[in-house]
Formats: C-alpha cells, sequence, structure tokens
C-alpha cells in the first residue's frame, strides 16, 4: 500500500514535469517564432496547447483521486495541494505562449518595426525562470526558488521600460502603432509568464518549508 | 464530529462568499473610478487588495487544514479542491481591479479621450458573470454556471471591438496613443477578469457534475 502511494506520487511528479516541459517548449518556440520571423512555428505553438490542456486534467485527476483515496498526511497533502496549483500556473503559461504565438502571425505579414534587443533579453530571463522554478519543484530547492522569486523585479522593469520605449515610436509614426500594440502585449505576456514562474517557486518554497511566502510583496503584480 | 466538519466547511464557504464580495467590490470600485473619473477611489482600489491577499491565504490554510485533519471524501473533497482554485482565480481579479485603477489614475490627469461607451457595457456584462458565478457557487446552480460561461464569447468580442477602435483614435494623433493603451489594456483587464468568472463557473459544474467541461473551446483564452 505505501510503496503503491509512493508509485501514484512518482507518476504525479512524473505528469507534472511533462508538462513542464511542454510548456517550456511552448514558450522556447512562441520566442524563437518571433525572433526568426517564423509564422509556421508560431502555428505550432497555438496547436501544441491541446496537449498541454489534456495533461492538465489528467493531472488534476490525479491529485483528486489521490487525496480521496489515500488520505495522504503532512508533506504529501502539501505536495498534492501545490501540484493542483503549479498544474493551474502552468496552463496558464502555455495559454500566454499561444497568446504570444498569434501576435507574432500578424506581425510576420508587416516589415519589422525595429530590431528587437530588450524582448529577446526579456525572454531569456523569463525562460530562465520557467526552467528554474521547475527545477526547484522537483528538486525541492528552496534557494532556486527564491532566486526565482527574486529575478521578477528585473522582468517588471524591462517590461516597463518596453512599454515606454514602443510609446515613442507610436508618437513619431501612426504607421508604427499596430505593431507597437502587438509588441506592448507580447512584452506583457511574457511579464505575466514570469509571475506564474514565481507564483510555481512560491509553492515549492511552501511544500519545503509549509511557510506561506506570497504577498511578501506587492510589486509582484505591479504593471508594464 | 460530522457536525464539525460541516461547520468548518460551512466557515469555508463564508470566507470564500466574503472574499468574493471583497474582489466584486474592487471591480465595481475600479470602473465606477474610470467612468466617474475618481482617482482617490482607485487608489482605494489599490489599498484595498491587501484584505483580498489577507484572506486568499486563510482560505488555503482552512482548505489544507480540512484535507489533512478530516480527510473528506466524494462530493466534500471536490468542495475544498474546488475551493483552492476558486480561491487562485478570486485573488487574480482582485490583482485585475488593482491592474484597471492603476491605469485610472494616470488617465484622470489627461482630459478624457472620449466618451466611453463599450467598455461600460463589457465592464456590466463582466460584472454580472463575477456576480452569477459566486451565485452558481454558492447555489450550487449550474444552469447559471453555464450561463455564465456562454457569455464569455460576448466579452472577448467586445474587447476585440475596442481594441480595433482605440487603434484607429491612435492612428488619428499621436497626442491619443497613451491615452488608447491605457484604455485598451483596461478592457483586456476586464476581458481576463471575464476569464476568471468562467474558470469559476467551471469549477461549479465540477463540484456539481464531477464533470470537468474546461478546454471545451478554445475560444476562451483567445485574445483583445
Amino acid at each position: 500500500m505505501e510503496r503503491h502511494f509512493d508509485q501514484q506520487l512518482g507518476a504525479l511528479r512524473k505528469n507534472l514535469i511533462q508538462m513542464a516541459s511542454l510548456v517550456e517548449t511552448a514558450i522556447a518556440n512562441a520566442i524563437k517564432s518571433l525572433i526568426e520571423r517564423n509564422s509556421e512555428l508560431a502555428s505550432l505553438v497555438v496547436k501544441s496547447d491541446e496537449q498541454v490542456d489534456t495533461l492538465e486534467l489528467e493531472l488534476e485527476k490525479q491529485c483528486v483521486d489521490l487525496l480521496a483515496l489515500r488520505q495522504p498526511m503532512a508533506i504529501d497533502l502539501r505536495f498534492i495541494t501545490a501540484a493542483i496549483k503549479i498544474t493551474n500556473n502552468l496552463e496558464r503559461m502555455g495559454d500566454l505562449a499561444v497568446n504570444i504565438a498569434e501576435r507574432v502571425i500578424p506581425l510576420n505579414q508587416e516589415p519589422q518595426l525595429k530590431p528587437l534587443i530588450d524582448i529577446p533579453r526579456m525572454a531569456t530571463i523569463t525562460q530562465t525562470m520557467v526552467k528554474d522554478s521547475i527545477d526547484a519543484f522537483v528538486n525541492k530547492d528552496t534557494a532556486l526558488a527564491r532566486a526565482v522569486a527574486e529575478r521578477d523585479s528585473t522582468v517588471d522593469s524591462l517590461n516597463d521600460q518596453i512599454f515606454r520605449e514602443l510609446l515613442t515610436y507610436m508618437m513619431q509614426d501612426p504607421a508604427n502603432i499596430t505593431r507597437a500594440v502587438h509588441l506592448i502585449l507580447i512584452s506583457r505576456h511574457l511579464e505575466r509568464i514570469a509571475d506564474h514562474s514565481t507564483n510555481i517557486a512560491e509553492e515549492v518554497i511552501y511544500i519545503v518549508k509549509a511557510k506561506v511566502v506570497k504577498h511578501r510583496s506587492t510589486s509582484l503584480e505591479e504593471i508594464s
């Protein structure tokens, strides 16, 4: 019985890692489709979301089944309730990757507005946050989780900076407006992905330390 | 024991309703501060978020305690796991109300860009969705929950329409750009609030019917 429970927990962990890996790929491809102006890749990202959604439903079922059938205590209970929330965050991150890809497609139909510098920089930091938050979860590494949460303010500042720069592009020439708005929203989507990584990192700290670190700072949800 | 458990479930339900009522007020005041150009009210919305965050933490603790100490089965288990997710959605809705209020403050420092027609319309529908999703939860009313989910596409269309209209304002005069971008983002925040109401409605259907209706349609997450 005990061993069977461990196997089920292992299966849950494996599915979570698989879902995280799908979401990481979706984010990486969404960014790549923007930088390389590859609309085919962007369409692929949109299509791949179905897999993420399927895994989400499976994971939710696994969590509820484990809670119902096993009645776990303490650390296992915390792991499972955190898994429900991590799954939700991953699903939203997958959606945000789709949102980015959906803006890349119309952007690619027009000439490039400007060479992209800050958005790729922001994307690199965000992707590291996504990866590290999942690694922190897999390895129960609270130091890594804390490092993720700390990087969130850098992403917020970059988003702010990108927003202001694109505003000036719009003011200079109305022909820039549509493309600039797409880029502003892509930057916002990235900032939201970083927020979700921070949520995951905070869940990891919660699992390990049973100590809620959310709402330490209102800056996490401040914007653009 | 049984009776005590029912009391604890009742307390959880009561806190959820209180949190929902705070979030409903925050959304209503954020919209009011926009329409009536009342920056003081907008600042009040920003400040009130602390209460929502405090309630979120309390609710999460209640849910985990109930799971750990009571080991509930079937319908009660579903109710508690759904409560974890509803709490998360409410917290995000509260943040989005703050995001709206934060944009109202700079908007009010400039003359009004245009008479607002579609945003208040969208806000009215969204607020009804928020209220109905909570009522559906309190009364386990799946018909009402379904009606909420169905209205989501109307909000998506309005968001789309507002986006296009504001783009033309930006094209006409660069002096409109900053205000138009704020309004585009306010419209997007409203659309996200409607999405979260839809999530809550789907959780209600899940609690009652134990049948997951999420991902029925990709249109729920399509954008602006």
